[in-house]
């Protein structure tokens, strides 16, 4: 077999083959970044029509992670996916707290989801911070509660969160608010690598213009 | 806003939505689960004519389970999405090198990826046991040059490799050799989340037997 295991020419091909699918959309070269890693990591160039960043959405995460803020996740999956070396230059940290004893213990006494009483324990830390939702939509509908109720004020959301029940309109719901700056993607799909991707591909406009 | 919070009315009203989509499938009540978890964990129904299950892969993948027998997987986020707990319960554990200093090494030395270098490292030790590959197509290349050239046997592979270089490739020819049981899906997609969703299927199915 002959195949391509070079990293670095494995990811320029990548690049190559998705363009094509986003030459018809009117993006800024990093949103075309933001969207061209999404399909990567989905290997599905139908994500293209359903990606929204809302205006200034890129702006507020690039300042925050410069200005050090943390980012606060809703599984391990995303907290494992985050390149924490490129975060951790800036001087921010990831939290996840969806499998601490005490969340469980919340979650099962309101019968309430673990990400949900992950995400209300976090409280006032979430200001200027940068949210990042692949998975649990009651998550979502947590953090916009908190926004809503609590006042609560992070410098972005990235809500990606996936499936059948409550996780498109948890999103359509994140997108139809203007308090906070968003990233989203329309519909069911969604998931952990599709947060991870846009996070990590904003992390790496940072840490390039910085280089 | 009024939203299902309980987990498991999630899990249950997820599963009755997915369905309806499976239901021209014919499958075996264990096939079911997999194909219901692997659409469940990326919200995207058009999965169910991509998935391809070896005659006898999930026999075997619960026979290794049962007996005690590790997972080797490509990289960190399968590793975290694993249920850990579930698997420990049988005597397994999860093994990923992706991240090993001396692993870099090698890949830097060789110009070869790391999660190629990882499995390679693994030689012998996957003998018997369960591979998921849930990301890097040089993984699942390599695993099945060890298979062809090393005569190394595992007990299943769940690859399930994502993107535009070499992932459709990786599975196609996985799916074209008969001496290792298989789940995979077809072309571009695929990812973390769908090795994920698969192995923790088999785990639950297996459990839920011994309890």
């Amino acid at each position: 077999m002959k195949f391509a295991t070079s990293p670095s020419e494995i990811e320029r091909r990548s690049m190559e083959i998705i363009a094509p699918y986003l030459a018809d959309y009117s993006l800024t070269a990093e949103e075309l970044k933001v969207y061209s890693r999404i399909i990567h990591a989905s290997g599905d160039v139908y994500y293209a029509p359903l990606i929204k960043i809302s205006a200034g959405a890129l702006e507020a995460t690039k300042a925050a992670l410069l200005d050090g803020r943390d980012i606060f996740v809703d599984v391990e999956m995303v907290r494992t996916g985050i390149n924490k070396r490129a975060l951790s230059k800036l001087g921010g940290a990831v939290h996840c707290r969806v499998a601490d004893d005490e969340i469980k213990k919340i979650a099962v006494e309101e019968k309430i989801t673990r990400s949900m009483a992950a995400m209300r324990s976090f409280g006032r830390a979430l200001d200027g911070a940068i949210i990042a939702i692949g998975n649990a939509p009651t998550a979502l509908f947590e953090v916009l509660r908190m926004i809503d109720e609590d006042g609560v004020r992070p410098a972005a959301v990235i809500g990606v969160p996936v499936g059948f029940v409550g996780a498109a309109d948890s999103k359509k719901e994140l997108a139809s608010q203007s308090t906070v700056p968003f990233i989203t993607v329309e519909g069911t799909k969604g998931g952990s690598p599709i947060a991870v991707a846009a996070l990590n591909a904003i992390l790496y406009i940072v840490n390039s213009a910085r280089n």
